[in-house]
Parts: structure tokens; C-alpha cells; sequence
């Protein structure tokens, strides 16, 4: 799949940064949340939710930029898309990203609201439970889509995240529209049940209009989705309008659908699961980076899993190994 | 030793976040950075450098606070008195040290510069070479010293980095003053060689006065500062002149001196080290929260070896593992 284009993949996500804890299941029950979930809390939740938290590391995060950070971290040409405001927070994001050689110029806000953080609770059984205080992640607005960024990419790549601000949700119509013009294809990862329960209309509405060319989800997204209790019939009703299709499904595994053909692989062993957050983001960096490389489904599909096993093994949601090496042991 | 102080130790120190990346030998070589030690840098410095180094990890740091936060893991009461200034990277100091328990309520500096950052780079070899950009933390005055926290402490705590600014070198004669006055006990860490080399001096003015009633020190800062070149000259001529001196030999071990008493013990053993960052602090928060506990020098001496254990095993200077389960399982 040699291409011309100046990027593999142009990627347009919250820009936030992840300020982790560990936390025991007493705390995760208290505070009346859902394991394993994503759920937006306003500035006065984060500072009361914070002060309730232990001691914590801070760390870039954002669910398309940490695709990205894997992308780049495997030898592929990345750019990103996203809000941040013009302070700390919003250095380290753009030092990490930036670090990595992903091209990110959206300039950042001055004034207004902070960067986006994401309070991230781990449990003992390695299960993150995220608090998003999106700041100033939210006014991602048209002005601030670089039309020529999005040109130059062999694939769009949007987080379904991206639709929980309305600001940010009426920009993506518009970067999928500068993609499709430049004859460019559009991929888009659901990102959370609670996010497909909210705007499952729209994203039917995009995958019957065929806007959408590369559909990633796991198991529960699919099946909210699709609105069915039954993976292989969620699969099947939702590849019909989706050219490629991959659908995660944790220690199952993993499954890719492309005009009619399907492959599947298995999870890849690992002892202990030490921290699930962005587990997603890289199983999508590991796939994308595969198909950047002409490489075969299933080998797309391993990568995508030898990326995730090596995300879960540490804690957060940037790679500290190095995930060429992990994958050139796996596929030579 | 058991007491009617509110607080087993008050520590005054510099309020750092590190900020830690992975790093090879050619960038500390091609920086021209002295591996293992510390350097002091400005913002112009501090920002080229960030520019230079790979995707980062920011974590509460500062040495007098590393070993309070192991204190307080450890079960013991404990304050801090340091300057952060009101921005991200402050609120993310005063946080992840209050939510340990530990008490630190200088106010925090609006205006002028902002909080102190140490870049920490770690080789392969689990070496960190730090580059400190010390911003609002050298401006700690006479003014934030809180006479009465100090009076209520068994011990008062003080880092050898507060001699590398003048505001807050000046304040810590003022602060030994405070807790004499109280009649409470002074402990003293060395902190770094070229510390030692810059204030060697004073230190010994210091020494001689009796105004150090315990002295943490590792090996090369203990022939710094006798200006000796043989361990068992340099610990005697210090131990001379100071109650309680306790020495840090890594792989060899530690040794204390008290009253003409002498006690040693062997490093833990430990399969790979990750990250030496907050070795020493951890080692004294060991020792110290012995102490506390009445327990034997022996004792003190494992404990600072277990914590020292435990911090040298992950990357960053706060423990993520139980220090108190493991005391328990070392020394039940």
C-alpha cells in the first residue's frame, strides 16, 4: 500500500492529559461509578474528585492521540488534530506528542478554560475508571480543522469521544467532508457504550451514508451500536454498511471483516493485567500501523494485539517499551 | 521513643515535580551531563531541554518530600514547608503530598516564577541524571518558615539542594534556630556531591556547632565533605562531630555511627534496577520512620535498605508498592 501522501494517518482527538491513581474498589463504589467506564465531570467535580484521589502520575493521554504516539513510536508518519490551552498541562501534551515526531500545530488556547484532564482510578484488577474534565479539549471547533493536514493523509482517523461537546461534534461533519474531497478514507473508533447510548443515530447515520470506511469497536460497543444482544449478528449487521470492520473483544480476541472476508486472532498471552487504559487506543495504532505497512489482516490484527498486550502490562496509556522490537519478535 | 510532638518530622525542601523520560547514553553524552549527579538550569535551559528529550512522565518529586511521602506510607506524621507557585504543576505538588497525609500549607506564590521542575533523564542502566529548573522553590523565605509546625515536630528535616539559592539557604539557619529553640532534633541530608563541594564550608560550620543532630550521607558525599579519600577516615572525622551519622553505601550496603556505636547492614538484593531517582530519600524515610518507631538502628538501617529497595525497582521517586507491607514482610 505504497502511498504519496505525506501522512499515514491524520488523527483528530481530545487532547488531554491523564493523571492516574490507583484506587480500590471501595473508592470506584463511593463515588457511585462504573468500572471501567468513561463519564465527563465539569471543573468543580474535578477539583472535589481530585481531592479525593491518592497520590498520582501524570502522563499525556487522549484516546486518538495515543493511537498516534503508537503509530509514530512503529515508524509510521503521523499528524494530529486537538485543543489545548496555553498552559502546563498543555505543554507536556504537546512536548510528548510532538517528542514522538507526530506533526501538532493547533494552536493552543490562550485564556479560557484549562487542558482537558482525564482523573484515571486503576483497581487493583488493573480496570480504569476515567473522569473526563474536557476544558478546553471541547472548543476543537472548525477554525481550528487545518484542511491541508487532513489532505495529506492516507487515513482520517476520529474518536467517537470527540462527539460528547458540541462544538467538537459539529467540526467532525466538516473533517470528514475535507477527507472525502481530497479522496482520502475515514476511520472511526467508537470510544465507549455510553458515548454510541448518546449519539448512536448520528453514527448510524454516517456508516448508512457510507462515510465511514474503517469502523473500530470492541464487543459492547458494537452490540449498543447495533442494538443487539448477539456478537455475531451485531458483527454482520454492522459490516453491511462498514467496508472494514474490527471489532475487539478483549482476551478473545480480536476480528476484521473486509468485504465479506473475515479473520480472526486470539489475544496475546500476558501475565498480569496491570493497567487497561488505552488498551483500545493501541490495539487501533498496532492495526492502522499494519495496514500502513501493506501487511495481511491477520497481521494487521496481531500487531493491533501485540500493541494492546504491551499497553496492559504497564501503567498508562503511552507505550515504555518499544513496540517495534515487540512486534518484529512477534512477526519478524 | 514515644512522644507528645504532633508531627514525627517536619521537612523543609524544594517543591519539585519531575518531569522523567527514558533516555540513551548519547544524548547524556552529547548534553555533556555528569551521569548520577544533579545540575541546576534556567528557563531558557529548562525549555531547550525539554525540547530535546523523548515523551515524558511527571510525578511529585523533591527530595525532602520524597522521603515524606515515605514516611507518611509508612504510617508516620509528617509536614512540609517548601514554595510552589498557583499553577498546574503546583497543584499537582500540593496534591499528591497532602493526599498522603502530609500536612503543607505554605502558601503558594501567584505571580513571578513558576514551580520547580526537575528533568530527569534515566539510562538503561537505571541511572538518573537530574536538571533542575528550581523556579518559585528558591524563593523560599524566612517568611514561609511556620515556627510553630516546626515546634511541634520531633524532628526537623532539611535537604542540602535548599543551599543552592540564596532565599532559601538563608533560611535554614533561621530554621535550625527555630527547632533548637524548641528543643527538638535537626536532621541534615547532603543531598549531592557538588552540593557538598559548593557549601562544604558551611556544612562543617555547621557540623561543628552541633547544630546536626543526624546526618544522612552517601559515600562519595561523605569524602566531599571530609575532604578524605578512604570511607572509614571520612566516617570517623564526621561521626566526631555528629550524634547520629548514617551512611549509604548502594550495593554495599549502610552504616550508622551513634555514640561511638557502630552498625551495618547489606543491601537488599534486587533483580533489575529500573530508576535510581529518590534511592536516598526513600533510604532516609526508611531509616527516620524507625526511628519513630523505637525500633533498633539495625531495624532503622533495613527499613531505609527495604524502602531504598522498593523505589530503585519502579521508575520515579514515590513509591507505588505498600512500604509498609514490606517492612512487615522483611522485618514482620
Amino acid at each position: 500500500m505504497a502511498s504519496t501522501a505525506r501522512f499515514d494517518v491524520v488523527a483528530i482527538g481530545n487532547a488531554i492529559v491523564d493523571v492516574i491513581a490507583r484506587a480500590d474498589d471501595a473508592l470506584i463504589e463511593s463515588e457511585g461509578l462504573v468500572k471501567g467506564s468513561m463519564r465527563l465531570i465539569d471543573a468543580a467535580e474535578a477539583t472535589r474528585l481530585y481531592a479525593a484521589m491518592g497520590p498520582a502520575v501524570e502522563m499525556s493521554g487522549g484516546s486518538a492521540a495515543n493511537t498516534l504516539a503508537g503509530m509514530a513510536a512503529l515508524g509510521r508518519r503521523c499528524g494530529f488534530i486537538g485543543q489545548v490551552a496555553k498552559d502546563q498541562l498543555g505543554q507536556v501534551f504537546t512536548h510528548d506528542l510532538t517528542s514522538l515526531g507526530v506533526a501538532f500545530d493547533t494552536p493552543a488556547a490562550a485564556g479560557g478554560e484549562p487542558t482537558a484532564r482525564c482523573l484515571i482510578l486503576v483497581t487493583p484488577d488493573g480496570q480504569r475508571t476515567m473522569n473526563t474534565f474536557l476544558g478546553a479539549s471541547q472548543n476543537l471547533g472548525r477554525e481550528s480543522l487545518d484542511a491541508a493536514l487532513i489532505a495529506e493523509a492516507d487515513i482520517l482517523y476520529l474518536e467517537g469521544y470527540l462527539w460528547n461537546a458540541d462544538a467538537s461534534r459539529a467540526a467532525m461533519a466538516e473533517a470528514i467532508a475535507l477527507a472525502r474531497a481530497a479522496g482520502r478514507r475515514v476511520a472511526f473508533t467508537l470510544s465507549d457504550t455510553f458515548v454510541v447510548a448518546g449519539h448512536r443515530e448520528d453514527f448510524r447515520r454516517m456508516t448508512a451514508a457510507r462515510e465511514i470506511d474503517i469502523l473500530f469497536a470492541n464487543e459492547a460497543e458494537l452490540l449498543e451500536l447495533a442494538q443487539e444482544g448477539d456478537f455475531e449478528t451485531a458483527l454482520g449487521k454492522v459490516a453491511a454498511e462498514v467496508p472494514l470492520l474490527v471489532a475487539t473483544r478483549g482476551e478473545k480476541g480480536a476480528v476484521a471483516l473486509a468485504g465479506g472476508e473475515r479473520t480472526e486472532v486470539a489475544a496475546e498471552p500476558i501475565d498480569t493485567v496491570v493497567d487497561t487504559t488505552g488498551a483500545g487506543d493501541l490495539f487501533a495504532a498496532g492495526f492502522l500501523a499494519g495496514l500502513a505497512d501493506g501487511r495481511s489482516m491477520a497481521e494487521c490484527l496481531t500487531m493491533g494485539a501485540v500493541c494492546a498486550r504491551e499497553i496492559i502490562a504497564q501503567v498508562g496509556p503511552r507505550a515504555q517499551t518499544d513496540l517495534k522490537a515487540k512486534v518484529a519478535e512477534r512477526l519478524g
